[in-house]
């Protein structure tokens, strides 16, 4: 479906208007959960996932058939710092495997009934270093966010937003850091396994990084620091709230990514659930920043929307239950 | 399959022979592991879980096509004691909802794909009130051990072991602090809802069981003051071992069940793994004395295999990363 937005402003504007739960059916589903054969509140989170679940879609009882994942990828600039421990070719041929289903997140999707579909976004032309200019020009964002917004299948129930970019470990810490505060070194880690020197130098250029593009602004900060991807990723989760599809959030970059909207709405993210708490260093403080409780806390670090995609299966248990099982009335059940 | 032993002194000697993994299958299953598309360990404990599981099955590659969830009833003498909120019928009740498919767990299974199967151990005939009398008689015993035994299918290829049974917290508490030590107040908790009172009476009730029938001897410990479910899902559980059948470890009750097979024969849940941890207050204790850290923690207490189910969604993803990403050679991806 065609963004709604041909500038960063509108963008901005079409947060704003973006919709709200509907507590009809939410009311109605946690008259339900208080309905089924169990004692109250025996299936822990998984009540509170299907009735927040149920009032994303309007529907006290509702179902997960068409949950979508979607990757982006992208290059950056700012490899040219020696950010990263693999080379930024890997972005492309990785992208092949995703292509060629060989990935996990191929493996995942498939494992939990996922239509997976992969963007490259001009793998070709990396962004701009970050420590010499602004990484996108506000075109080259706003074709970003497009993308992502237009890569969100409105026929879909259930979304999860993954990445693939060389050194976008780098470019999330930069934005978290300009979104949320806090120093170069509270929002930087090893990524995809850099050393202690090259952990010293990531943290040196996200705090170069952070002076040339000082901002209170989150999209502005997202253009200057962020990536194709990242802006991809913000784009499709603004647009699954659009749709009324709820959103499983993966790991550190996801989580910069949707930062950028929590700051620049409020509630932007309340139609967003966190899938997992990663090994990337910081993740957990970007969640606690985001309220957020992970769903998963099982030491993955992989980013393509792997733990997200490994949570698919605890909201389709929680939904299974909500809207599957019988009610003490119809199995015959005393209530104690 | 025919349980082979029918005396207790039988059942140990059993446990006793139990296979042991396969070090060529892990080591294979390791190597593939370290090919993978992935940086090394970016995938986590799911990384462990493929390989652990890959031990078991003596396969480097495996599958998870058949899981099987298999849940058992029984009745508690002890519940004349005033120890839960609901009273006996429940148990009965609930063996229909699970057989009309109106369960959480019958929801949770057919969502990953487990075939289901319930068992109500002479829910007519309680055990006895182990504050009186030992629950059962070494027949009774031996005759729920292999109930669970023979409940086990060979051809499956991954087991959960659930249960229904009023009352069962309390012999649960009981077995696991006659197993593991400790005082009745360190694992009595409220289940299934008892309130400040009820919990003091639990815990009263449990001191008195272990007064009463002090032994060194787990196996016994489950006779005088487990269930007839408790003591069948240590007899499945125990089989899944005999067929090399990677076992979810469940809640408390099940947990408790477990222990006692830990403690009469070193490593007997090493084919086991602890699906989730439970509300339930010592359960994290129990885990603890076994030394399984829990793949879930979203607060479920409902018992009848419910948050191991859920976790076979974890296993699933893992098995399916580890046999079914590219490696390195085969995407012709460089590994940095």
């Amino acid at each position: 479906m065609q963004a709604p937005f041909t500038t960063l402003s509108e963008f901005r504007e079409t947060l704003a208007k973006a919709p709200v739960t509907d507590d009809t059916a939410v009311q109605a589903a946690q008259e339900r959960n208080g309905q089924l054969t169990k004692p109250p509140g025996a299936l822990g989170q998984l009540e509170d996932i299907a009735i927040w679940y149920a009032g994303w879609r309007g529907n006290p009882q509702p179902q997960i058939n068409a949950p979508q994942v979607v990757i982006f990828a992208g290059n950056h600039g700012v490899c040219a710092q020696g950010v990263s421990a693999f080379p930024p070719e890997v972005t492309v041929q990785m992208v092949a495997n995703f292509e060629n289903g060989g990935a996990a997140i191929n493996q995942l999707s498939k494992a939990f009934g996922a239509k997976m579909d992969v963007h490259a976004l001009s793998l070709e032309t990396p962004t701009a270093d970050f420590t010499q200019a602004p990484a996108m020009t506000e075109a080259e964002v706003v074709t970003a966010l497009r993308i992502g917004w237009e890569a969100v299948d409105p026929a879909s129930d259930l979304l999860v937003t993954g990445e693939m970019g060389i050194g976008n470990t780098t470019s999330a810490s930069a934005v978290a850091a300009a979104v949320l505060g806090g120093d170069a070194a509270d929002w930087t880690g090893r990524g995809t396994g850099v050393d202690d020197a090259g952990l010293a130098r990531k943290t040196e250029v996200v705090a170069k990084g952070l002076v040339l593009h000082a901002t209170d602004d989150p999209l502005e900060a997202l253009r200057c620091l962020g990536g194709r991807e990242l802006a991809a990723m913000a784009g499709a989760i603004a647009a699954a709230r659009h749709h009324r599809i709820p959103v499983i959030l993966d790991g550190f970059i996801c989580c910069a990514a949707a930062a950028t909207l929590a700051k620049a709405a409020d509630g932007a993210l309340d139609h967003a659930i966190a899938g997992h708490q990663s090994a990337e260093g910081a993740h957990a403080r970007l969640l606690a920043a985001l309220d957020k409780k992970p769903l998963l806390q099982l030491g993955l670090r992989l980013g393509e929307g792997s733990g997200a995609a490994l949570a698919i299966g605890v909201l389709k248990g929680a939904i299974a239950c909500h809207s599957g099982m019988a009610t003490f009335a119809e199995a015959g059940v005393s209530e104690g």
